[in-house]
């Protein structure tokens, strides 16, 4: 265990300490790497933040880890089996975290890197950045947005029951969203940019709030736009011209992205296109050698391309890279 | 519906949206009353604030209101269960209430009650207080109490994984808050003044905490007291002398107080002596004519004396004493 | 209460308990009439028989009865949240209810009908039958139909893991058998008759369906039949000519049938085409003055036009109607 | 893979599919040993024959095998939990399991075991018998045992709605039934043939079974014994003499046996007295050289000794005495 300021160098330093996080560890405990995994929150932190009644889009088998079953009693696992589950994988790999310690830099000197937290300073001779991309909301950058009712994070529906509720966007969390809030007797009105709902809405879903739309028992504004919130109401404009209305809450499910601040500040280089995709080859690393990419933030903005499905493969690859330098 | 701050009087104003308030409001419905219920967070709102994993400790028969079934898979509900049965009673009786609505104050005028909220206000001919016990903390009056690291109220167990945790208190919710996090990988440490786990824990949780804390999982400090928080470590003193414990998080399970500040500002007395009960007749109405009290409020300090099952008569009481009035 | 073989003359006896039949006895009770529920399983008998993990395929507003709200914690709800509600409005009602008591015979003496269980005789002015369509398999009829390895009811998928299973049919719950067994690790194959999936398949399963079969981790055979049952093999004739399939387990989920000959036996007409459907009246009423059918059961042979939601609106009519006559 | 009749010599054969067999399995598997698992029904077969809604006494870690975690959402897991968990670990370690298939005799040739099952004939160097003790239930032995409505093993208590329903014993499986079939809406009465509630009954339920029965919601006739059951009736003596009451269901749950007669069959020597404890070593072998016993059966008459989390370890004892031989 590392103390204090005092540190050996690991092999290894793991920022983020989600489900891909973990499996670079696991994989570098396999193959006999010292490492540290650095949490800036609790252990699968963007999970513990996911909706309360969450369910995943993939079967058990699927979100795996390090080689060990995850049983369900669901079709698809909810969030609380999958807390549980990667729990339960960290202790039984006795994985060496540190939970609550935010990475605040990462600088290289020669040919090691000093990552620093709030709390102490480590040393490696590789870095993995695993950090998601769940802690950036992405704003909409109007007047309002900052009110106390303007939420870019949603948990749980019943709190919403018999207000006023604004949802914004057609991805499949703001369906969701709109979708649960309505069954828990909110009043229900989204304010979708495109002309329909979003194209990457799942199948077992698209139908129900198409319906609930045509029926009228949840109203949405297509080709609109919200321009300003305040207390008690909002403006938006739409193809038929500006509307206010009367306004509660706002459910502002437009996404979230890399923290592309920190991967600056690190000297990661990103695609100079709206894409900002990260720089990396396919082993994994970055521009900065030694420093590689896991996980979801590998997307830049295109974060619904990657997930934990088909990022798991990245533990893999990065570790048998550095194996392969050693 | 009342719009504004214009309104007509009403017969009845119940502050408080909580089970209670909601019978309140059902057996004035039945009876013929205007009434308006005003409630200053959302639906059942401290049933909302529970832990997530919260199961009540009655069967479901005793919690129900309105002589609605309260079907529940489960031997006793659960907190999910319970915030669907309240929403969905009522949405039954089409129960006339405002959320999100905080009373500020409640004046007399000769037999007219204004009931000003930070919204509008309103008039009645009665009003119910069934504000609960929940809003207040039990603060211990320490330094450090205010760090952000305290909790006075706990959600979910996942989010201390793995932590250093200090649970204060032994009542029901310290135990089943210490058995949680435990459970969860947390190493827990519990702070109790008295030289026991307190007599009022269930029966079917008393032998599990006893056996953990004598088995050594979970660590207990009896006769003692924590009298400094910081960012790292906590003080306790101890029959054996003072303590330092390094440490993450306090969960302050000391319990909570009806808001004596508003009862106060409104004119409801209380007895003087530590109890602080507030003075009601047979029939609940307080010290100021045609002011009714009812719910867990009522027991003052004591709030372990009253909960939903043997409280929901007051809403009879309460009603039938109106009735005769006029 | 009725005891044994004496016995009032009751306005109404009600064949059948299950949620139809216990609406029926709601309004009846409403509207002051006499009456007994006459149901030859336990309590709401057909939905106990259904698959353990079974959903429905309504929101629970559409399935209550009574004015009873139905407040369930999932979007649609589960086998045991109904079993409940159910068991809870009966208990509310205090309905008069005989269980596991088979009716074997309604005969009709001038102005009145006389109901024998194997226990007991009654008479009523009036008759509803609200039997359901669940009792009675539409059987295949081929050789070894009978063999203890076929199922036509389905309870738990468990039980067939790792084993060879044959599913048989391209209906809702054919597909959900195939999709819950192969999910637990049975070999799953669909023997269909038609060229494709059924097209009353639920959206929100169908494409689940499909893509198991295209990926080849279910097997499927359309246009094909199964023609033999044995020990240890099945025989189907496919569009490329017979096929033999090692085999542990046929669930033969070809659907369910009302009990025509029940129907034939008290004297009930019903349609002499393919689709027998029973005659009755816009007020429910048979070609047998003053018995009535309510429920599926009057969709003869076409048992997925009438489930819960659409039927509840029969107990109404009836008891209207009974009502006019007198 | 074995194929027809035809077959390999095993290293081991293993007699029973349930936890334990399959955790002896994996030690096998683990010690590079060829071997077979034989299992007459479902995999874990007995926790598929358990009561619907049964929790398991333990927390999730001690039903653990094979080293893999069992994470489980609840405070102990339930039997859907924990089927798919011994699914998941008999899938992660392929272990070779024939279901289905019943062993009728075990011989020994020399040093070779002849296994016959119903359907083919297997040879091996070893085996274990981890049978359980669920298959034989321990009859009472009286007049109208045999009746349809006696029932031996429990699945559901909705089955029993408003039924009168008569629960024998006082373990904690009567005490379960008896509290569910209650809170079901059945009419319950236990009869006990001891003077109290039995004294393994857990201390999480002991209170709620003596409060129901205090309250008279539960009758219980203690220091009494059925002496037989009729179609609507049945006799019981008591201390204040006979009593012949109303039935229409009686659960006893007397407990289960294992199978004396396989054992016998098979010539494994059991103790002479009542407890007819069966002979084995240290290292778990029988009186027969290299014939072993695993998991509950080894208790004899005495099945509350035994349970999954105490056995376990006999996996261990055995493939190790099995490995130190070779």
């Amino acid at each position: 265990m590392v103390k204090g300021n005092v540190s050996a160098i690991f092999d290894l330093i793991i920022i983020g300490g989600g489900p891909i996080g973990l499996a670079c560890a696991i994989e570098a405990k396999k193959a006999g790497l010292s490492y540290l995994i650095l949490e800036k929150g609790t252990l699968v932190n963007s999970l513990y933040n996911y909706p309360v009644n969450m369910t995943f889009f993939s079967t058990s088998e699927r979100l795996e880890i390090g080689g060990l079953p995850f049983p369900s009693i669901n079709p698809k696992p909810t969030r609380a089996e999958a807390l549980e589950y990667y729990r339960r994988a960290t202790v039984q790999y006795e994985l060496n975290i540190k939970l609550f310690e935010q990475v605040e830099t990462v600088a290289k000197e020669e040919e090691t890197f000093i990552v620093k937290s709030y709390k102490a300073s480590y040393t490696s001779k590789y870095v993995i950045v695993a950090t998601g991309f769940y802690d950036v909301p992405n704003l909409i950058n109007i007047p309002g947005e900052d009110l106390p009712k303007v939420y870019h994070y949603y948990k749980d529906p019943h709190y919403f029951t018999m207000q006023k509720v604004v949802v914004i966007g057609a991805s499949n969390s703001s369906v969701d969203v709109a979708l649960e809030t309505f069954r828990k007797g909110a009043e229900v009105t989204m304010i979708v940019r495109g002309d329909t709902i979003g194209k990457s809405v799942k199948y077992w879903v698209r139908p129900d709030i198409e319906n609930r739309i045509k029926e009228g028992s949840i109203k949405a504004y297509f080709s609109s736009e919200i321009t300003e919130i305040r207390e008690r109401e909002i403006d938006i404009i739409t193809p038929d011209g500006p509307v206010t209305l009367e306004n509660d809450f706002v459910l502002a499910m437009t996404g979230y992205l890399p923290n592309f601040n920190f991967l600056n500040k690190i000297g990661i280089e990103c695609s100079v296109d709206e894409n900002r995709i990260p720089v990396y080859s396919d082993s994994m690393e970055t521009n900065i050698k030694n420093l590689y990419l896991a996980g979801v933030v590998c997307g830049g903005m295109n974060t619904h391309t990657l997930f934990i499905e088909n990022s798991r493969i990245h533990a893999i690859r990065i570790i048998e890279d550095i194996m392969s330098k050693k």
